[in-house]
């Protein structure tokens, strides 16, 4: 056993950037500040590495928390390959996109007056129903105009659905050609629209068809890469992903509130990914304990000013 | 601000039952104990109310966990109406069924050598990858024996395959005709075994088609209860199936690891869950932080004390 | 690499006792569940190996949760050698001790109206004001008596406070002649007390003369095993002791609602001890990540089954 | 119940400022992120309030983490008034201000082969045994230089040692005539270096001798603000020390990783506070939830980039 660098005491200075923050936590590198700082070198080398396809998982309420537009700066930055999505942030960009918002708020309320106050709470951000009715109307229409092109797997739906967009993540991913996938989506409000669409319409949804899709991205990228915000869905399926292929991933990348020790995938860390060969045995990973509405933007934040974009 | 009833400090004594223990806790009344002798109570009324349909959630990596049985007993106890899974939980439980074993292993090992051995970690129980190539091997059988029923719901797909297993939760489902739903089927080990068999053979699966079973099961029901192990698509697909319907859930009980504070559904409060109208202004409900390895087998036992069977 | 075990599906059955449920827990044996039943293991042969020094570690609010009568029973038993608590518990102790009670109460609450209605919160436990009126005149009256003894040991001052109340942890210990040790008496309630008393008094107390009894005790065990309910300063305490021997803890058993990779102690694993010498290389040791309002009762509970007593 | 200002995305761009980035939060909003840019205008205007005593909670292993100079650095520019630490802390600045160094390490490793080597873990950091080697030289010439002002109150104790030392926290509080209080000294390595100390000396310290100052600067303090990183000891005895006044903490702001379900104080809310009187009804006050050495520099860098200073 060996020691490594000698820690560094952080010192800050008024107008430091995030990016040189960012660099004295892994001069520090202890914990999950050090880890954070991991988190940036591996993703710099992953943006910077051209023969990697980079995936990006998100779980997590992170578009209601100001989150999205991270995702779809990426994506137009060019830095995004496949997006693996909850149907959730899904529903909330699409929400954000047709011009209604998310509010601040307060986990210290009465739910009941909210309720009565027709406000869907999300910890502490408030989402007036009024947007639910602004939702409905928009993906009624959606999915009406793309009866004709019936069977769609939900990729192509959610790629056109982000062609009428103006702003946000699927519209950012239609304008860039960068597919995204919701491999469940029949959980969330935009699964419940599909549902209640089918009540008086013949089925134009395929949910497997992505399968396909996804694993001939994995199957012809030289490399890969992931950033996983949160776990969930996203997070197992991009891993699982490579199951099928002779490769994993070779960076990896994970931003989790969760715990290993409960056994659940989303607080698993990744070299537990290593024993099922969804990573790879070199693979460069780190996981960064803690609420992603600051690890991501962080960490997104420092490795842009790294890389000058 | 009133206070309630005086904390009883707890007294134990050699050979008592888990229903006294969770009595006791009941008695002393705070924090998670106090809590999941709340959860044992609301279960009990829950499982009591003839007029209630049970969902039951089951996420996270129960059945390598050894807690497979337990939802399998109350689904033969009757305690089921409705499972909603994941898909891990459903690929690990045929594993067992057809005689393939999860093992104790450690947290604390090189997950590279664990690969040179073929063994796939789960935090601390180790599953060899002979049993991945025993589930291949049936779950192909089961797509080609079933494909002239085709087009399937993975919820009557699940049942078929309920019906050709010995034991464990997918086989007590289909004796008792129980359905069991699992919206993220792709999201699985059963999920590219499907896309396996597609690879060879046309589509038989129909993921969509099962909203309008549970939907369905949601407007018939005269009124609801949700036991819900661990958060994921399990907890949001039961708790947003009532958005559809005027009703909500009158009962629910959550044991998660997750924290509210990260703003992802798993980890919030069913306090939450009533601005949006999922359970009711007036239901009884009440979630336990901590690992299900620990508070699902002492809320069961505890309720199953109190009915007798 | 090697498997160990097959994971048992728990079996639940009605009137099983607390002994039988951890037994099962065992058989499963993943996460926390098959920790808890490994901790159950280890605090048995701990509790049956006679030439072992037993050191409990109390901290968290442990006696105003119910969770203060484990304890003084334990001692009542001849299960405890030495006890460290922090100076919470031991006020809180002493306010039970003096016939005032803790209140079942509600985290989701005005702390303003409550501050009103002059009732203390802690979490869900509510704390009228007037215990602490009592518990004033209690102590003032005790410095008062104890001051021609001066200048005591907090050790011997906690000793004392026990011989003159009628039940409670403090009461137990001097029944039974166990030490009370609280190194950080000052940061309690118990401590602004004594402080209150030097405003018209001499001083009597001696907070660094307990660090010599302590070493002794360490010193003279033959081996030792530490049951560590909370982190804070006495599980700190208690590991530290053993530095300046030549020995370790042999057994020592964490229950902590504390994670490790913030780095600091109380979520520290018990194998980071062993680097620094406070449990040795062999050492039997686990940690349960809970809260133990859960795992302290169960713990006890299955392991006082196994004794018989 | 109504919604407070909308949700604006977070939008990063390349050398954007740490302050600037933590506006971007606060316009977000959300969770945790949101609590930070909170704390960051709680702390700014406490820092910025003349009439504010500011007090300063340090628990966790922070030194050894790197975060030690943020402290120091805030009270050399002033913003420090009292530093109420654990022993650890202290224990950690003395040896990094002899010219000792902590390591990067990591927490998979043997901790056998650690203590083979003489390696003291942290999590992921490295002290070499030789540390304390230096430590304990050092520690003793204090004390044996001190005897003759014999008592010493553990303030003037540290004070003296802050004296003596070039740099570090101590140092920093010693050349600015900043208290430093330690109520809970025996739990630490420093504690242990006084026991041994007193084996073959006199005592020279004074425990509960530094009550006395501390409430003497709470009852002359005219308004009172708190930063609390980590719980333990700081936290509680700083926010008791106002009990005894009529006063209570006009702001206070509290970095911590655990949680408030588990009814221990460290992770205990804020609000809950109020109920005691501990912080006032009217005080501005937020808890942030994650690991210190993410959260600690990005509050304090944001804050003096806001002063300028």
């Amino acid at each position: 056993m060996e020691c490594g660098e000698s820690v560094e005491q952080i010192v800050l200075r008024p107008k430091m950037t995030v990016g040189e923050l960012v660099a004295a936590m892994g001069r520090a590198g202890a914990y999950n500040g050090g880890a954070l700082a991991r988190a940036a070198d591996i993703y710099e080398a992953m943006l910077r590495d051209k023969a990697v396809t980079r995936f990006v998982g998100l779980a997590g309420a992170m578009v209601p928390a100001g989150m999205g537009r991270i995702v779809s700066d990426l994506i137009d930055a060019g830095f995004v390959d496949v997006l693996v999505s909850t149907g959730a942030n899904l529903t909330h960009d699409i929400i954000e996109a047709l011009g209604c918002r998310h509010y601040h708020g307060t986990a210290s309320c009465s739910d009941v007056a909210l309720r009565d106050a027709e406000i869907n709470r999300i910890y502490d951000v408030f989402l007036p129903n009024e947007s639910f009715i602004r939702f409905e109307e928009f993906m009624q229409e959606r999915f009406g105009d793309l009866a004709p092109q019936a069977p769609l797997t939900v990729r192509k739906f959610l790629a056109e659905v982000g062609a009428s967009l103006p702003s946000g993540i699927l519209a950012s991913a239609a304008r860039n050609g960068v597919p995204v996938f919701c491999p469940a989506l029949a959980d969330s409000m935009a699964g419940l629209q599909y549902w209640l669409y089918t009540q008086t319409h013949r089925p134009i949804l395929d949910a497997f068809g992505d399968m396909q899709d996804l694993l001939s991205l994995c199957f012809s990228a030289e490399s890969a890469g992931a950033l996983l915000v949160g776990g969930g869905v996203p997070k197992n399926y991009i891993l699982q992903s490579m199951l099928m292929t002779p490769k994993g991933f070779d960076y990896a990348v994970q931003l989790t509130g969760d715990r290993p020790d409960l056994g659940g995938l989303s607080g698993a860390t990744l070299d537990e990914a290593r024993s099922w060969g969804k990573i790879t045995a070199s693979a460069r990973a780190v996981t960064v304990y803690g609420d992603a509405t600051i690890t991501l933007p962080l960490l997104v934040a420092a490795v842009r000013e790294r890389l000058g974009v």
